[in-house]
């Protein structure tokens, strides 16, 4: 069967977490923004202050740092962090055709390790939590890095 | 026809829109280089305060944020939070085999978005003006996101 | 033979170079973490300066900026400018059919261009050498690109 086909469940596995995860990142551009709406602030260029309909009353402390903002802006650096990696390590690690039952827990637990760690972060929840969730996604993609490059040697 | 192939069209459009924009992502780093040469200033490491070749007379105002550096940063970092999803999605997208006409609409689409949302954050445009660019981009990698989530579930 | 197959020793080469770039990013995070609870601080969240087991004593000082952590998060913002585009250019490289040869030459000295960028980055070596290493890694990048867009053309 073909490799990149989505008749090919290994391949329909790594698709619906890839997309997934696309849809993450994405959606917190827009959370960004939602904030910045809200708390009429942080913003981050000095154009920003000028009068326009979305903003008819500038003035300068909108340029201040905002922290309903900033945890927003803090979360999308996580996941830039990580995710174009994921992208690309689950795409190499699917083609090197490990088991489906277990590319699914890998990808699948990876996209709940992300979710969770949203969660976490976005409710302000002690590091430790945070950190868990984090680790144990990360601690996924370094397997599946590691046995991609092991079976590129093979 | 292959898939990757580049004689086929589809795939040849992916490849073009995708290497469009990882040489204008590329871009933003070597105009970062070129606008801290220019301004002398907007360093970030203090190894850079060190007198050498390229920086003759060093002062601690170099590491200073400098506006027109950091603009060029802040676009960079719009790409970062865009650009390696949409590498990834446009390349999942083409593989659902959408029809051509609406492939090209799709990712010369994001393409021309892209290089109209730089000119638009370059010159300082207003807010309104740099989002409407931003959001084009951004709607359709959600849409060849979605699409590509549903195929895979089909 | 298959493309994507890592049989095919052009994807193989791809395979390893990639992993080794994504493995090389993720190891900034866990290096961001170690650097953290070396110095107890360069925490960026107020709810980590709640009292933990992991952080027993909490002062506010942990969330003023440190040189040890940043210079990390400097080295990984550099890697998130570049690796991502790396990998996607890369892929489609391969796809391309270039000479074994010169794609050896390519990628894996991307991949010690990265390397030994680190090391200066790592140890506060001047901006010159620094901008040696990243300049060579972008400008293989970059001719990469150009040749995979001049064959989608061709």
């Amino acid at each position: 069967m073909d490799q990149l086909s989505l008749h090919n469940p290994l391949f329909a596995t790594y698709v619906i977490a890839a997309t997934l995860m696309i849809l993450k990142a994405v959606s917190m551009s827009w959370l960004t923004v939602l904030r910045m709406l809200q708390v009429k602030g942080g913003f981050r260029s000095p154009e920003d202050l000028k009068k326009t309909p979305l903003n008819p009353t500038p003035n300068p402390h909108q340029l201040e740092p905002s922290e309903p903002v900033d945890r927003i802006r803090r979360i999308q650096m996580n996941d830039l962090e990580n995710l174009p990696f994921f992208l690309a390590s689950g795409f190499l690690y699917v083609l090197t055709q490990p088991s489906l039952l277990l590319a699914q827990w890998l990808l699948y637990g990876y996209v709940v390790s992300r979710l969770l760690h949203f969660a976490a972060y976005y409710t302000g929840q002690i590091h430790e939590v945070r950190a868990t969730f984090w680790s144990a996604g990360s601690v996924i993609l370094i397997f599946m890095t590691v046995q991609t490059l092991l079976a590129a040697f093979g």
